[in-house]
């Protein structure tokens, strides 16, 4: 039982502890040698020029203008100056909604702790259960539920501010869907001509004796889809292909790192000796070595890559269907293709760059086995992780260390790294489960069979979100491992588990004040620094960069990482919407995290993050489906709570909450989920008609030529992107682009890809703010 | 605690009454007066003429073949005689596969209690646990696996055939699923051309101030489906006009009766009063009366079918969009048309005579409205109950029926009627919700806004099983109301609740085979008996029927009801799976149960019933589906049962029997559900191209004319069915029809419909025996 001014110390700590990562990245940013790091979206739209071409020596790497110093924090209102439109052109529509998640925290969340602190407050001020209780108690807590006696009239008042509260987020959540299932079907439409949109992904093709792949694919869409069907690319089995190709490139940067080390010191050739981590071994001339190994690698990429195009086997039983018009596309893929519903799958096409293609072939039956495999697996990860932690925790103690090294004796017995060993040993297995765990499930779902990016990363998101909800909320609740938990649900009647809950609630106010300062305010403030891009960034830089195209490889402006970025934001509407009603003084530290995300947020996204891919917000129906949980979950916990509270006769009115709220979600799913599983034929047959009109003489067969190749053909022949872009070039555009890219954004991801239409970019505005 | 002796007797009982059953349904069926009663469905299919147009007089009403009445079981044989191919041509697919659910479970059984018997039986006779527990105990117990000492290593047994019965009802399942879902897609391809398969069923089209529903029909098509509309047909609001023709239908019976009456009687013209029920009034001329009525009705008729023509409000918001191919109609009903996934929705439309009009016009905003209150009304229903009729039960004794009718005491106060009246009346209330209950549950079905009958009935019978569920077999295991159970189980711990229920379960084997019995084999006798329609069938012919005609209006051949059969064919499952390795004395039972409704219901499948609507078995996902909980029950019954006995080891062997359970039952939903829901373009584009080759030059539009007219607007020019019927002679067949019908089986049914193709039908074998 924290008091109010333990947490102000807290805060206090925080909001410094943020300040300084600002005031860092403040003044790492404003340095020319750090560009890169954190403007370096303007540089893969090709909008911003390396600042070490011009100007003097010394300001190549250190800002000298000292008044740009002062304006340290003007990062911020220029990040929020871009209007959203712009952003979408900018930074794609993904990356915009994203954003409205943070916005709809403070809509959900400004007027509910206003409400709560101008009723709720004072209701539950004004009591002196407390007092008359003798239990120590602090200021929060009498401005929290506990202060109400047992069995008070005043629980009507929570129970109404909970109608009121579950109708607001009701009606916040259904607006919010209907404003983001409209901007992306406005961003569908106004998007120009991709070959995602013409092409269907067919899959589990059933083998034939008698024709390729390739014909049986041609002859059954001739035959059933005999008006629309216009070409198809089969997909080749090139995942030992790549494995090569990605070890050529490794051995190429060790190339260019001895290259390097080469020309700067022009007196010694770079040696190394061959065995184990270059340790031992006869010592060779690297440069040399290298270079033989490079050439090894090409000869056999060559011969695989014949392999792979003259061997039937390596074509596997999927393949890329295009179509005359995107209505034929729309239609092969919303509708069931042969009488076995297991074979001949059709959906549409994820963007070629969204494509993760190692999953393309596996069959039916197989998916199936691996989905049970995997929440079998997910189950036992949830509920059992601690045990395997536990036993490399016993097992990590300094007595087995000086046991099996023994000659680390004599450093681990001084004293203060053997205290510092022994605070910190037990807890590092667990960080680094912590650390992997997106890894982990993001390995699940991989093996579980997706095949594009963006449902991977969905995938994972909910996974990781269940395992925060068991582990993080239910575990500090409850504390105790999730099994333990798990164990005393199962022996615990019913309704007894949501009084159980209920009652600890209000007493873990104070724990998740902290919490929230910790992880979401300096938390987020540290993810503006970017360190770990910052290092590897100057690294990369001095070891291995030759040319500007190198220093554009070195450059790693990552992504915003759905699959653990969104879990964590989920948590907080979690606890938000929990303690609305309960302890709503938790509620202003939410509002906190939520306004700052935003800020910080909205800035990474406009200077700093590439997306991968662009699923127009095709995540969206997972975040609304999570905020129900969470609220569903809030109204079961403030039943049991009140249920201990000898307020019982509120029990049958709480109930209807739960129903009303599962009724309202599956009303919005009905209305608006729709809008990101399937593709209108009225918008495909519009999208047609105007393109028809205006270019009636369209080769469409040559734009699908090689939209679908597997990205490892393109990369083989060195520096692919710039042959594919050649293809592209030719791409006849709807509207034109105004900016003159050198590499527009969904060129820059990995996958080489497909252009985004970027009607009446404002040039002004968009530019960064660089002092 | 029964003894096997007193099993003996009421087996002697049950199955005396069963004979008794069939031996005078043998003595009645061979009547020639009672022909149309117990063969009606070889009149509808005009294949049987009237006994009595020729013969003697006396033979005309009774047999008089004495011999005939010698083989009175031979109904028997001649059921079975039927090849599965001929009596889907002969009563449809729905008949066919619903007999196959009586089959599915012989084959899951018979093997099941063939192992039991020969591997578990003797594992538990062979212990003496009940004869040193000092309990009472019968020789069932002994067979049963309270014979077996708790901890007991001989519980493997029990667990090992847990699995087998397992893996063996899933083979079957997975099997039988393939099987019919096989049949349904030939059954499909092998139809003749009906306007349903060709058309689609259009909702929620949205209003349009500029435009006619109509003319917005045909843009709306012309513009998304280009190459494919063909044409469409609105639908228009005429409930009130068909309560109209009912009520003419109603008052034209009475005419007939009194004109019967005077012809009979010419001396004496009927009178009847006007009054309440015809018991005061002025006297009237009867036949006068009517012939004014009808003719008044006749004009108000006109009057409203002008008016619905006329008034563009009339018409809903829906339509009926017929296709060129059956591929643009496959296309359509699968796809989403517009932006906004809550118009123009599509789906393929029912056969005319399965289409439930009045629901037509439900906006989707009111559906989901709908759909909560019928769910929380049904919640109710299931755990409530009791209430209303425990206070009906608490009105309805002697006393208040001696307050309120006082002139009743005399008759009340003897003895004997006044001990059957308490005895009685308790019951009655009950008994009466039973009988009505299925009534209950179509028209919460109907209020949810199904719009077709199939679908009706699938929906009620899932609500009806769910309710025996509840009811019956919980609440004979646990006595007490269902919501007392409810209240019991919410109030106990998640994993007592199984352990409750499981350790009741051997105890109540007794009761169920008693059950089984009474409801199962006397029951199924009494159904083929029919005395029901037997009775009002002779009633309506002495009072009604003057022509031929009349006669035919006046059999009522009735259908198979799923909406009732199957779940009590569903409860049965759960019984045997939940038994076969508790308590399996009872499989055989079961099996009897099985074999008989076989036998029974293939006869009157054969010889009686007339399905309203052919639905290609679209029902068999429920029944897979039931069967599936069914054995997730079984299995988590057994896990409590066993961890009550202390053999709690074997419990995480039995956890994974209901996960591999459930993942089985994905697997079969993505592998075979498809084929019950959606119509395969390939399928539909091989019709498409034949029937092309075939007659190059048809004209669809005139075929489809007045496929989906509203049924109320054929009969308003009286004897609509013939009407109907030359439109669709004209319809050129495929396969032609050898037999020469001459009212064929789908226009039979109320709403007038479709043709189904009788390739090779053996007119030899599918002749009714008749001696």
């Amino acid at each position: 039982m924290a008091t109010l001014s333990d947490i102000g110390v807290a805060a206090a700590i925080n909001i410094l502890s943020a300040f300084a990562f600002f005031l860092a990245f403040a003044i790492l940013r404003i340095q020319p040698v750090n560009d890169r790091v954190y403007f370096p979206k303007w540089y893969t739209k090709g909008l911003r020029c390396s600042p070490l071409a011009n100007g003097a020596f010394a300001s190549k790497f250190l800002n000298l203008d000292f008044r740009s110093y002062a304006r340290f924090l003007n990062w911020m209102p220029a990040a929020l100056r871009m209007p959203e439109p712009e952003l979408i052109d900018h930074a794609g529509l993904d990356s915009a909604v994203y954003l409205r998640i943070y916005l709809l925290g403070l809509k959900i969340f400004v007027p509910i702790a206003l409400l709560a602190f101008t009723i709720m407050v004072p209701v539950n001020w004004t009591n002196n259960n407390l007092e008359h209780s003798g239990l120590t108690f602090s200021d929060i807590d009498k401005l929290s539920i506990s202060n109400i006696p047992n069995g008070s009239d005043r629980y009507w008042t929570h129970l109404v501010m909970a109608y009121a509260f579950t109708f607001w987020t009701c009606y916040v959540l259904k607006r919010e869907y209907e404003i983001v299932a409209a901007m992306r079907l406005h961003f569908l439409a106004s998007e120009q001509r991709r070959p995602d949109q013409f092409t269907v992904l067919v899959r589990n093709i059933p083998p034939d004796p008698d024709e390729s792949v390739s014909e049986l694919v041609e002859h059954f869409f001739l035959v059933n889809h005999p008006d629309h069907y216009l070409s198809h690319q089969v997909v080749y089995n090139a995942n030992k292909l790549s494995g090569l190709v990605k070890e050529k490139k490794k051995i190429k940067n060790w190339l260019d790192y001895y290259q390097n080390k080469y020309e700067r010191n022009p007196s010694k050739r770079p040696f190394l000796k061959t065995g184990f981590l270059g340790l031992w071994g006869d010592s060779v001339d690297a440069v040399d070595f290298y270079t033989a190994k490079i050439e090894r690698l090409s000869r056999d990429i060559s011969t695989e890559t014949e392999k792979i195009t003259n061997n039937p086997k390596s074509i596997m039983p999927a393949a890329f269907v295009s179509f005359k018009t995107r209505w034929g596309a729309a239609v092969c893929a919303q509708t069931q293709q042969c009488r076995n519903p297991t074979t001949w799958l059709t959906e549409c096409a994820p963007e070629p760059r969204d494509l993760y293609w190692e999953n393309l072939a596996i069959p039916f039956v197989f998916l199936t086995i691996r989905r049970l495999i995997v929440a079998v697996a997910f189950f036992f990860l949830t509920f059992f992780f601690m045990i395997p932690i536990a036993i490399v925790q016993s097992l990590a103690n300094i007595e087995s260390i000086e046991k099996t090294l023994p000659f680390l004796k004599p450093i681990i017995e001084v004293k203060f790294i053997k205290s510092f060993i022994q605070g910190f040993l037990p807890g590092i297995a667990l960080k680094i489960f912590l650390i992997f765990l997106p890894t982990i499930l993001m390995i699940m779902s991989k093996f579980e069979g997706f095949i594009s990016l963006s449902s991977l990363e969905r995938r994972s998101a909910s996974r990781y979100y269940f395992f925060q909800f068991i582990n993080v909320f239910l575990g500090s609740i409850i504390t105790g491992t999730a099994f333990q938990q798990l164990n005393h649900f199962i022996h615990q009647s019913t309704n007894e588990i949501p009084k159980t809950i209920g009652a600890s609630i209000p007493m873990k106010a104070t724990f998740f004040i902290t919490y929230i300062m910790v992880d979401g305010w300096a938390g987020v403030a540290a993810e503006i620094l970017r360190l770990k891009p910052l290092i590897i960034y100057h690294l990369k830089n001095f070891f291995l960069v030759k040319t500007e195209k190198d220093r554009e490889e070195a450059m790693d402006p990552g992504t915003l990482g759905f699959n653990t970025g969104e879990p964590q934001i989920q948590l907080y509407f979690l606890l938000g919407l929990v303690y609305a009603v309960v302890t709503p003084i938790l509620l202003p530290f939410i509002i906190v995290f939520f306004g700052l995300s935003y800020v910080v947020f909205r800035h990474q996204i406009i200077n700093v993050y590439n997306q991968e891919y662009e699923s127009a917000a095709a995540f969206w129906p997972d975040v609304h489906l999570r905020i129900i949980v969470a609220l569903i979950v809030s109204q079961l916990l403030l039943m049991g709570l009140l249920s201990t509270k000898e307020a019982a006769s509120s029990t049958p009115l709480l109930i209807t909450l739960p129903v009303l709220t599962i009724w309202f979600h599956r009303f919005c799913k009905e209305r608006y989920e729709p809008a990101f599983v399937r593709y209108p034929l009225q918008e495909a047959m519009m999208k047609d008609t105007l393109e028809r009109a205006r270019e009636p003489n369209l080769n469409l067969k040559g734009f699908f030529q090689n939209a679908y190749m597997h990205p490892v053909f393109k990369s083989v022949d060195e520096d692919d992107v710039d042959v594919a872009m050649e293809e592209w070039e030719v791409e006849p555009s709807l509207v034109a682009t105004k900016r003159t890219s050198k590499r527009s954004t969904p060129f820059s991801s990995k996958h080489g890809g497909s252009t985004l239409s970027l009607p009446e970019a404002n040039n002004e505005s968009s530019k960064p703010e660089n002092a």
